[in-house]
């Protein structure tokens, strides 16, 4: 995902800060072989060790930790642990599913499997696995029970998500309820966990953890709406992947989903293609672009955005939340969610 | 490992039964591609997932995480679930070693990745690793942060020990000291874990958790020494494993590690076998057992076993722990360590 504008990335200076320093004091830890690939994983160093000013990722999911403590209790500084934990499992998943879906490139540069092995990429993941639950239970005092277990269950799901995932491709047919749940499963569980431990951290009362949580599930699912219209129709120097990315892996994503289930005539033109054998050429990735566009599949996604996006607001609403922390908050997820129109 | 006699395996029938339950009631909690390669992998079902008896392992550590609670308080069912978060950690490190290690078998049996592919056995060892920071927050009450840390630690010792494991296979020479380094963090620290566990959720205070963690660390060498031996001279049909198959396999193991540091006339020959291309023959996996006894290696991990058991027992005896208890903990370490002689 590279949906981020510029103007987004400027901003919350002093929380990104934080969690860079959180998540570099926690990497500090690893074993040395383990940290320095954790390292170049987070784009801190190149492949030879060497100071380095790659792009860490967005940090987006740690911010929204920080954004939903402070709409809780107004200080996100008692947060960053919390931050820096979801942000480690966030970047374990990454590395082992980097492995399993033998990606070649993350962020513009080589994933740390190709740099450095498929064992030594298991194991930093386990590493930085580990890591976050250390982080959560030395930081977490009396929540971090609820903490823990919260993140456990999230990993749990990110889990389920990916088997699902891998399973996809094998199928023909998968329905589109199907699909939602393994993107909620997949993608929304730790966008809902980053909130939730927000509010946890920032000491907010169970009602607020919920709908915290629950604001992060709808934008965590809206944000994969988001993902997978840009995995067909993003520009490939924002996101780094080539033209029509998705269509060419035949990815079963949402809107291709919604497409190959709309009932439209052009669906059963979708699926042959979809399941043709061999590469397919540039005019037929085109037509099949064409095709989910023709079936709904586009509209139903940008949508689907926009109501969750709209939906996961109106959930803040009803609770007692800091005015200010809550405009800040669902305004970072407009601005991550809003911008592929 | 398969260190253990059939008179160990009949005792604490009771603990192992509450051991078992505990695993399998974690287990189902898996999405359920994971709880069917977990079912398959401790023995509850086969390939096909029709239920089965296979050997699960020992529950060596689990055991000694039960017993070690028995000697603070007499009660080891409070421990049940810290000995269950031991053995779901101890199992997700196995399949993903198994995996690093391109092992086929695994207690008789063709290994997880051989079975269900690599893709899903690394996703499997991941939710056994969370289910074990789970299993332990749910239960641990205002322990849970002291044993979230304890369990975290002891999973970064591992990978210390497997990423320095790995790295020592492509080194022409390791010494002593680096070898007894690694096998305390790939083997040790988790036994020490295990019994610190116990003592923690049997309500023991800080000393008696530190002395506990000290004999299953010094218990835990002494259980490496062993297995060592027994990758050279163990009965192929109790070990599973080829005859000579750590020199088969030229392991830089603590008995090899000693004999080639030796300085004797013979630990020449015996860094020219290892250092030999090619398989080594019959003939020669023979000569290099009779160089590794002849340059000491046979009788320094034979005898660093027993004095390790003899100190852990010794920690015991400076505390003020249940005599009973103490012995019967003691005489498991016996029992697991004393038996190749």
């Amino acid at each position: 995902m590279t949906v981020l504008t510029d103007r987004f990335s400027a901003n919350h200076t002093a929380e990104r800060d934080a969690i860079d320093a959180g998540l570099r004091n926690a990497a500090a830890r690893l074993p040395a072989p383990a940290a320095r690939i954790a390292a170049y994983h987070f784009g801190w160093t190149d492949e030879a060790g060497e100071p380095a000013h790659a792009s860490s990722g967005k940090a987006l999911r740690p911010l929204l930790t920080l954004l939903a403590a402070k709409t809780v209790s107004g200080d996100w500084r008692s947060a960053v642990p919390a931050a820096v934990a979801v942000e480690l499992v966030h970047n374990f998943s990454l590395i082992h599913d980097d492995i399993i879906d033998r990606d070649c490139l993350r962020r513009h540069r080589p994933t740390a499997w190709k740099v450095y092995g498929v064992n030594d990429a298991i194991l930093v993941g386990d590493a930085l696995h580990a890591l976050a639950f250390e982080v959560i239970a030395e930081a977490g005092g009396d929540r971090a029970p609820a903490a823990t277990g919260l993140l456990a269950q999230t990993v749990r799901a990110l889990i389920e998500g990916q088997l699902a995932d891998t399973r996809f491709e094998e199928r023909d047919h998968v329905a589109l309820d199907e699909c939602v749940a393994m993107s909620e499963a997949k993608t929304a569980s730790l966008m809902g966990c980053a909130t939730a431990l927000g509010a946890l951290f920032g000491g907010g009362t169970p009602q607020q953890v919920d709908a915290l949580r629950d604001f992060g599930c709808r934008l965590g699912l809206a944000f994969q709406h988001v993902d997978d219209l840009l995995g067909i129709w993003g520009d490939p120097d924002v996101t780094g992947k080539a033209v029509y990315s998705d269509l060419r892996n035949r990815k079963k994503s949402l809107p291709v989903t919604a497409a190959l289930g709309s009932g439209r005539r052009e669906a059963a033109e979708l699926a042959s293609l979809y399941g043709a054998a061999g590469q397919l050429s540039d005019a037929e990735l085109h037509r099949a672009a064409e095709l989910v566009e023709a079936c709904g599949g586009r509209e139903a996604s940008q949508s689907a955005a926009a109501s969750l996006t709209e939906a996961a607001a109106g959930v803040l609403m009803a609770q007692r939340l800091r005015g200010e922390a809550v405009e800040e908050l669902t305004s970072l997820a407009a601005s991550t969610v809003g911008r592929v129109w």
